[in-house]
């Protein structure tokens, strides 16, 4: 069976013959702007049971209920990897939480520092992101991603059986060979743009658990060095090894 | 001396003492815009020279000079890696370019290949982003962006000496050591939403020079993958080594 073109991320339990009532935003989405009717089919995935292919059982203008046929995916689920980043202008932040999902990280989490802009930031409109990411992309698995938080808090609390890898713009020079990384739990730190104050240098440096590591000779973007880490541990110790 | 702040690729030499002459948008834009006057300094280069600070000596509406005072940095060209890909959506056939200058590609090729939906691009647009991006992540080298060409035709008169590395989307599955790859010249392969289609994904793997690699377990979008791929390429055998 071909794999049906619309997917759904939702929070209901999937599974065999399982029916699933739909909210009323996702109703409007298929039976008013994708019109589709009774016995049409729809992708669902909750980010535990994989990718179930389910059929239109009840078609409403804001209700209806799908029932699950058969499983279309397994469940694959992100290597145990944190993103923590600045966010920056909002496309750009938009594009990271959607790098973040695309690439694989189990969870995102911004951060504020020294040279962060934001003050705020939209969480149910980067969690929409993620969603939207996942659902675009054949993913089953959404990060959650949390509230803005000051960095400095977060890691005055930090689990140091958690490694972070820290994209240190003043590195310049040779990247470092990530191969050697040990494996386990880690969190991939990016900062705004103008980087790190000084202080915040000296505090990561002095962490045991903090790893510095260079992206190569250019300046990137934050939004290009959270593609390019991600990138970089997804194939030296993540799942694309 | 502190790096002036704005930086403007120029076409002109540039060495001790060299006066500049300005093109009329960038007078425009450096005394109308951003309201220099006859002293301040700005950040050159040309692709070949490095970064010269230099000094305004004429302010005019449309017209003006500046004078190099002193080389700021050394020139810092890109391996010889291009990039071809299948332009997409707008927003985002822009950020491949952007992102292709700032991970450091010295050539960026626009392909129509079978799935392809644009049908001619705006080379001038594109390549002012290219030029953007480097002016404002401290580059010295701007890549050239071609105008859309096929695929098909782009290969049949392919210099076998460089190398392809074909982001292949059906290779499902562990991402291959990118580390083996020989040295010497090399152009990464993005196909368009949908990937490549049988026909062209036969002819890539007939070519002695193609080497087709897998970018992780989840389908990257074309964006993405361009990042993902530069970077892989850069850290195994570029200039991030």
């Amino acid at each position: 069976m071909e794999r049906a073109k619309i997917r759904l991320s939702i929070e209901h339990p999937l599974g065999p013959g399982q029916a699933v009532p739909l909210e009323p935003d996702q109703a409007h989405y298929l039976f008013a702007v994708m019109r589709l009717e009774v016995g049409a089919r729809v992708a669902l995935f909750n980010g535990r049971d994989g990718e179930w292919t389910a059929e239109v059982v009840e078609a409403h203008k804001k209700r209806g209920i799908l029932a699950c046929v058969e499983q279309a995916a397994p469940q694959l689920d992100p290597p145990d990897l944190w993103l923590l980043f600045s966010p920056i202008k909002k496309e750009r932040t938009d594009f990271i939480v959607e790098k973040a999902c695309e690439l694989g990280c189990a969870r995102v989490l911004p951060v504020q520092s020294a040279f962060t802009n934001s003050a705020r930031i939209r969480q149910d409109r980067l969690q929409a992101h993620a969603k939207e990411a996942a659902e675009q992309c054949l993913g089953t698995f959404v990060p959650p991603v949390e509230d803005l938080q000051p960095l400095a808090k977060l890691l005055e609390g930090w689990d140091p059986s958690r490694r972070i890898l820290w994209a240190d713009e003043a590195l310049v020079g040779p990247a470092q060979t990530l191969a050697d990384l040990p494996p386990g739990p880690w969190a991939i730190l990016i900062g705004p743009e103008g980087g790190f104050s000084p202080a915040e240098r000296a505090s990561l440096r002095a962490l045991p658990f903090v790893t510095p590591i260079s992206l190569g000779p250019r300046i990137l973007r934050a939004d290009t060095a959270v593609c390019a880490a991600i990138t970089l541990w997804q194939s030296a110790i993540g799942d694309w090894t």
